[in-house]
């Protein structure tokens, strides 16, 4: 009863509180001119790194939304990950817990009808077949487990992730990007709470979706990875979870639009290599980075930095896009069309981002991560 | 933008102010014990006046949504329904705009593959045969039209109806009724927003779906109203305009689930006599009830009537319940199972009230629309 209380107070408190901080923000964005970006995941990594080390962007709160983990357990990696970057100041906001319809009783039994899923995030008990990452720890949605980076000693923000967002489209109409590279079952409520949500942003990048993904290395963890499009080219994790609210989404008026689905992140692989690349970079972040698990497609870390130098794309085309929600064989699946092609349900035209400068990414990435953190607070 | 920029303000400052009423609101409940209801309607008429003015009931706010009319033209109803009661004290919370999923489009393209609908709300254009019922006034979501009963002057309160909600089960746990006589769109945000938001109210009470209904009734207006059924007895509107919605609450950890069908109001209808018996009941709504037209089933009164007085229900039973969101033929259509039968995917054991005493129930609604509105603020 005692959580209970506190979290409606936090409802009230939290959103009252930051009403008070609007003229501060204001002033200080005046002065730098950063470009205003809100994180959307489900879970904190080097994509968020990235974004909070650029000198010209203010992350104004990084939202927690369940996907590959639960929302508490993503919640305790992104304090932690602030606290390693010394950026406490920047909140962390607690989204959405469970999607809109979906729910693992139904994957369950989608997986009798249809065939077993390669990844299911916080519902994954175990792979099917051995693969290099480790078998995901199951729990209940509200335990968190250790943490390998640490856990972390600050807390998250008392005012709802969804609120958040709302507040600060508001606050600064048409300056705010929302990166969103978690299932967006936070950006549905938000849209469908405020219908002027999505417009109010500057626009929404989002790493989801899968159109024709191709292997393009050849090494064991990408060989591993390509069962995930293989045999469900238009099958991606963060559409499939919450095939709804990406649809919701998707369908909302926003002024831009840029999707960054599987297809880029074939070429792309986070290998022990680049690992030590990384962790030579920075201090700061060098003891998580060598604990990482090597082998994973650079998803997120393509929406960021493309977000921050959109000349990393090498090849985009305008699409139509929208995500089946009918509950069959085909749940959650990409739907896209060449303009004309579009049904007219309001899907909306997005920058479909298809390959990217590799290299260029890579030394991106390693270049933002060793600027030096600031002092701790 | 100013209307947006009120908006925001309105989100941050009437979730704000609202925390501190808090005292003040618990103060009155321990020295009255009246039993706590929030209504959430797609309109305004006798069920809310009802709950007003019955003695024991303390009506924390009336939330409005879209589906019969646009939100804001039921806001504007609500209000003009409070001042004529005297009842400004109450706040009226502005809900939802659109269905999460559903839309006018999408009925549009549904209609041309499974045939026409009777009843699409807001979305309604012309009657397909002629009918008793005037043809409602077709207009954009953002448009009042002048209310025949004359327009409010009092203003919605600024803090939307999903966080309203939220808060007031955190005050007040386990006591609070949510009785829900339309689309069921803010109950599931609400419910997405906040995991505890069902197993912190007392209980839900809906009018929504239908098992089986029969025409009992040989007047005009009856036959016409058995369209809505007489082919499709597994359809309703309010689960109709927001299936998804209705599916996430009715699967929801609510404490209790009582559900009033159309099956019940088959019995009922606000004929004119009734209408003139109520007229004559009370000055203060006789104007009104005047100019209302007759011929509809007393739907959202049943479910008003019953929860302040059970002893009106003369036949229910225990079923688990939940909403088809298909697109297909059957796309919203009511689901109920027989204890056992269910498929357990979290559906709910609900009361589903099957018939009610008509006489009782018209008495009762007589009875309490006499009572004397308190004096004019």
């Amino acid at each position: 009863m005692k959580k209970m209380k506190r979290l409606a107070l936090g409802l009230a408190l939290g959103v009252c509180f930051s009403a008070f901080g609007v003229v501060t923000a204001d002033r200080a964005d005046a002065a730098g001119q950063a470009r205003k970006v809100i994180v959307d995941d489900d879970g904190f990594g080097i994509a968020q790194w990235l974004l909070l080390q650029s000198p010209d962007v203010d992350v104004l709160g990084v939202a927690v939304v369940s996907g590959d983990f639960w929302r508490d357990e993503g919640v305790a990696q992104a304090l932690r990950g602030l606290e390693l970057a010394h950026r406490t100041d920047v909140p962390v906001l607690k989204g959405a817990v469970y999607p809109l319809l979906n729910s693992e009783k139904l994957t369950d039994r989608w997986e009798a009808l249809y065939g077993k899923l390669v990844w299911k995030g916080a519902w994954m008990k175990r792979w099917v077949e051995p693969t290099a990452q480790a078998a995901p720890p199951y729990h209940a949605a509200d335990v968190v487990p250790d943490l390998p980076e640490g856990n972390p000693t600050t807390k998250a923000s008392g005012e709802p992730a969804v609120l958040f967002m709302i507040r600060k489209v508001h606050e600064f109409p048409g300056q705010v990007t929302i990166i969103a590279t978690g299932p967006m079952t936070d950006l549905a409520l938000a849209q469908r709470l405020d219908p002027s949500f999505a417009g109010l942003a500057r626009e929404l990048v989002y790493m989801g979706g899968s159109l024709n993904p191709q292997r393009v290395r050849n090494d064991l963890d990408a060989v591993q990875f390509a069962r995930e499009f293989s045999n469900s080219p238009r099958r991606e994790f963060n559409f499939r979870f919450d095939p709804e609210a990406a649809s919701i989404v998707l369908r909302a008026p926003w002024r831009r639009i840029v999707a960054i689905p599987a297809d880029p992140s074939t070429a792309t692989e986070l290998t022990p290599e680049f690992l030590r690349r990384l962790a030579a970079a920075n201090p700061a972040f060098a003891d998580v980075l060598k604990k990482r698990a090597p082998g994973f497609p650079l998803w997120d870390e393509i929406a960021a930095a493309v977000w921050l130098d959109p000349k990393l794309i090498t090849k985009s085309e305008e699409l139509y896009v929208d995500v089946n929600s009918q509950f069959g064989a085909g749940y959650g699946d990409t739907l896209s069309w060449q303009p004309g092609y579009q049904p007219d349900l309001d899907e909306q035209k997005e920058t479909v981002v298809r390959t990217v400068d590799v290299r260029g990414l890579e030394q991106k990435i390693v270049d933002i991560l060793s600027r030096r953190v600031p002092p701790a607070k």
